[in-house]
Order: structure tokens, then sequence, then C-alpha cells
């Protein structure tokens, strides 16, 4: 990554940081406010509004002017992995107890709701033409809706044996690349009014989100757990149905295919599970199969970025789809 | 009830209904929409919607108009039940089990977040001045906020013995009050342009709303449990530190007092226990008290009315601030 593109990420994290600190106070009542922050303040990488930020910027639009929007996006993030840790029974996050653990479910549930809710709160801040505002509420809306039926469908498929490439990738379309589609339609909309420009970058941002997802996926397996802060192998004992193990099954023999499932769907896997299976996925070529979707993925960003202002948010924007698929943690 | 009110309620509600079957269609994935849609079609009052479009038809507003806000009213409204319902374990609910009882707490906590979703992209839909689509956006968000803050608080209070009149009516001013002056502030704010005329309305549905809750504490002790749908004593069973539960704590000798904090406090009640509490509130006049502050709290909504257009809107704007204190069910 470019030496400009570290600068202006830092910048921008170290800006949307000091920004969430002051939307998150604590107040009465405080155990409530406490459950509301804990999660938006333990840290994160604040990708969303990093690229909603530098979207805008690239495109000349005024920092002040998007940042409600790009708030709103890091509230929204934080909100659905607040509630996703409910319903995966996850226990840390970023280095922390996740909030129910750290808390109970009940109050989890409504400081999630919270979050939810100081996200659209930030749109009465937008200083935008009441058309880009009423758009920027559709796209957003429709965007939480499809999250929405993306978690609902990443739970269903841990019980299905059948899930095929083309529902796989739909569900991340929806889980993970729409909010990154999002960031960039309505960080351009609300620097250019246009719709039409809007949509192009929009694909810059679906882009790199399938290419982080599958990446995830490909670090979930054989990532570093001391790097990714994962237990190794933790999407084969979650049962996932990545990429990777859709993949696998239909590039192994019946047998070893057979042998895959019965791993995946045992309720306790062994340390033993989780090699053997990982040996069957490696076998099968998946992890290259992966790694070039996701490169494939990445290009096609940079393709959704021609024609664009060149100056250094470009660069870091073309500096990113790489990043996301060379990433380590 | 005036004839008029009546048939204007039942006119607006059949509209509301109409909507919202058209918004809560099952599409893929099926059984998720299925979820979503559980609750709001199961029936309800539509009180929400109808304070909305009745305040706007008296203002005289295009019903059309106000129609989108008071669907994200109602989408709300259910959206806070949905999660309610997990938080508070109840299992019946509009006659039909609750979300997360028929089909399951993940499923229900998302199937909560799409209906939020769904209430905020009816803002999309709103033909209003860009400042006066800002000003619903930051209110109807407050407004969530503060119903979240309710909800902690209901929870916390039934672990406390010191709960003040002052606490409870703030706790009620937020969780049940607030959307109700939301519903009038908003649908005024649509129809006139002006955030002073509208302020006055959302005293009006702020007050009702206290009223409204009020009645339903009532109604939670001695309403008659075949037309309520509510176990008889469901608030003494739950521990909820209702106003007459503060009231008869404030007014009755230490011992009895003791003896009244003892049986809430119990996990598990029999019905002598129920019996027994019930007597001591009666005993204490705290049912007199209550339904005199709800009665006061109406005739503070019909003066919030003063000054607004004389048509048959405003006589059923009349009327329901006695139907809510006058209510058995």
């Amino acid at each position: 990554m470019r030496e400009s593109s570290k600068r202006i990420i830092e910048d921008l994290a170290s800006k949307v940081n000091q920004r969430l600190s002051e939307l998150l106070i604590v107040k009465h009542p405080e155990r409530f406010y406490e459950a509301v922050r804990w999660l938006p303040l333990a840290g994160g990488k604040r990708l969303r509004p990093i690229i909603a930020l530098t979207v805008g910027k690239m495109l000349g639009g005024n920092e002040e002017d998007i940042m409600p929007f790009a708030l709103a996006l890091e509230l929204t993030h934080n909100f659905t992995l607040v509630h996703d840790d409910i319903i995966d029974e996850d226990e840390f996050r970023r280095g922390v107890k996740t909030v129910h653990v750290a808390f109970d479910i009940p109050t989890a549930i409504i400081a999630g709701d919270t979050l939810f809710a100081m996200a659209y709160r930030e749109f009465s801040k937008l200083n935008v033409s009441e058309d880009a505002l009423r758009e920027i509420l559709r796209d957003f809306s429709d965007m939480i809706i499809e999250l929405a039926e993306g978690e609902y469908e990443d739970v269903e498929f841990e019980k299905r044996n059948d899930v095929t490439t083309e529902e796989y990738i739909e569900m991340i379309r929806k889980k993970t690349a729409r909010m990154m589609q999002t960031a960039c339609y309505g960080a351009a909309l609300i620097v250019t009014g246009s719709t039409e420009s809007a949509k192009k970058l929009g694909n810059y941002g679906l882009y790199v989100g399938l290419a982080f997802q599958i990446q995830d996926d490909i670090l979930g397996l054989i990532g570093d757990s001391k790097i990714t802060g994962k237990p190794v192998g933790s999407d084969i004992r979650k049962g996932k149905k990545t990429i990777l193990i859709i993949h696998a099954l239909n590039n192994s023999d019946a047998n070893t295919a057979k042998r895959l499932l019965e791993i995946l769907n045992k309720p306790e896997k062994t340390d033993k599970d989780v090699k053997e299976a990982t040996e069957i996925i490696k076998r099968a070529g998946s992890i290259e199969y992966a790694k070039d979707l996701a490169l494939k993925y990445a290009n096609d960003a940079l393709k959704a970025l021609e024609g664009t202002p060149e100056n250094e948010y470009k660069y870091l924007l073309e500096d990113l789809a790489y990043y996301v698929v060379e990433r380590i943690k």
C-alpha cells in the first residue's frame, strides 16, 4: 500500500474514532449506555466509513458533508455485529467480550437497536437535497433488509448440505458486500447528486466487499489464529458453508465429499476433525480457487474506478482493492 | 365514543391493514418473511397510525401524504414488540405465539430489525421539504432511542424496591407516551411544515400516551383476563413496578409494604400471593389514585387540542382521550 494511502487511512480512522466517542457518551441509564458504546469503542478497522469518506473526497467532496453518512455506516455495522454475535453465540470480538456476554442478551438486543436508531439519526444532519436524502434513505434501508436476509441465510446454510456457489455468492453479497456498495453509492450521491455516477462507484464497493468476504473465508481456514484472533478452523467448527467448503464438496470424489460433510455436521469437532477437513479442502484445490475468485473481484472493483478523478484518494481505493485480498488479518 | 369517530377509526384501521399486507409480502427466503409479517399481520389496534392520520386530517392534510409516516409508526411499534417479547420472555400476543416462540430467537431478532428498516424505508416516500424530512428523522430516531431507554428501565425496575413515582412516569413517558407524541408531532409537521404547531399537537399524544399506559397498569391488575387476554395479576407475577405498586408501597404501613415487596420479589407467585398483593393495593387506595392520574392526563390531552380546527377528526381525538382511560381491554 502506498504511503499516502496509509496516511489518509490513519487520518480518517482517527477522525471517525473521535466523532464516535463524541456520539457515544455515557448518560442515564449509565449501564445501558455502557452497553451501547461497548463494541463501537472497542476498536475495529472503520473500513466502511473510510471507504465512504475516500470516495467522497476523491470526487471533490467536503469531509464534513460526508461524515454523518460515514458515521451512520459504522454505527449500523456495529449494530449488526451486536445482534449477529447473539445469534452466532460468539463470545469474543475485537479482543473483548461480546455485548451479550459482558452484559446480557436483553441489554444487547436493545443496545443494538439503539445503535441502529443512532445511525438513522445521523441522516438528519445531512446537507443534501430532499431527493438525494430520500434516495439515501431508500438505499440504506434496503441494505439493512438485505443484510438481515443474508444473516438469516448464513445461519440456514449451516443446516443444509446442498448450498450452491450461486447461493453462497448471493448470501455474501447481501451480508457483506451490500454495505460497502451503499458506502460508495451514498457518498458519491452526497457529493455529485447524480444516481448514475453513484451507481458506478457502488459497483466498486460491491466487488471490494465480495473480495473481502472470500478472503475472510480463506483466513477462517488457513489464517494464523494469533494474527486473526479467531480459533484455527473456526468456520469448520461452526459448520459454515463457505466458498471453500462448497468448492471442495464439488471437487472431491464421492467418498471424500461424504466424509467432509460428516465432519461438518458433527455437533462437536475435534482438532483432528478440523485438520482432516482442512486437508480435504486443500487437496481439492479450493484455496487456489477462492484466491483466484477474490482476485477477480478485486480487478472488477478496479474497473469500476475507471473515469474517476486521478488523485491520492483514488490511489487509496486502488490499494484497498488489493489490500482486502492480500490481508492476513 | 361518537358514531362518526367509530366510523373513522374503522375506516383508517382498514386502510392501514390493507397497506401493511401489501408491504409485508412473503418472498425469498420464505420462512424469514413469514417471521417478519407474523406479528404485524396478527392484528392490533393500529392506534399509532390512526392517531397520526387523524391529526393530519384534522389539520386539513391529505391521507396519502401522511400514510408512509403512519405505516412507519406501526412497523416500528411491531419491531419493538417483537424484541420486547424476547426480553420479557412473553409467549403469546394478539392471541398467537410470539415470534421467538413460533420461530426462534435468532429469527425474531433479525425479523424485528427488518421491520425497523422497513419503517425507515417509508420515510423515503414522504413528500415534504428537506427541512421537514430531517426534523422527522431526528425526532423519530430520538423516539426509538428513548423507547430503548424506557424498555431497559422497565426491566431494571423489576429488580429495584425504591422506584419513585417520578422515575416511573419518566419510564412510561419514554416507553409508551413518546411514540404517541411523535405520531402527532410528525403528522402535524408533514401537514403544516411548522414545528411550533406540531409541538402543541405532540403534547396531545404525550398525555394520551401517559393516560393509556396508566390504564394499562390498572387493567393489568383488575382487568377481566377473558377480555384483556392477559393472565389475572400479570404485572404482579412479573414483579413490575407499576404506578399502583409504587403508590401502595408509599401508602401502606411499614409491615404491609414489606409484605407487598416480599410477594413481588418471590420468583414464583401463587394465586394466593397475587390475591393478597391485589388486596394490599386496593386497601391503599392505589386504584383510585391511578384512575385520577390517568384522567388528569386525559384532560391535559384535551387542553393540547385547544385552538385546532373543529371537525369530526378533532372530535375523534377528544373521544380517544377518554377512550384510553375508560377502555376495558
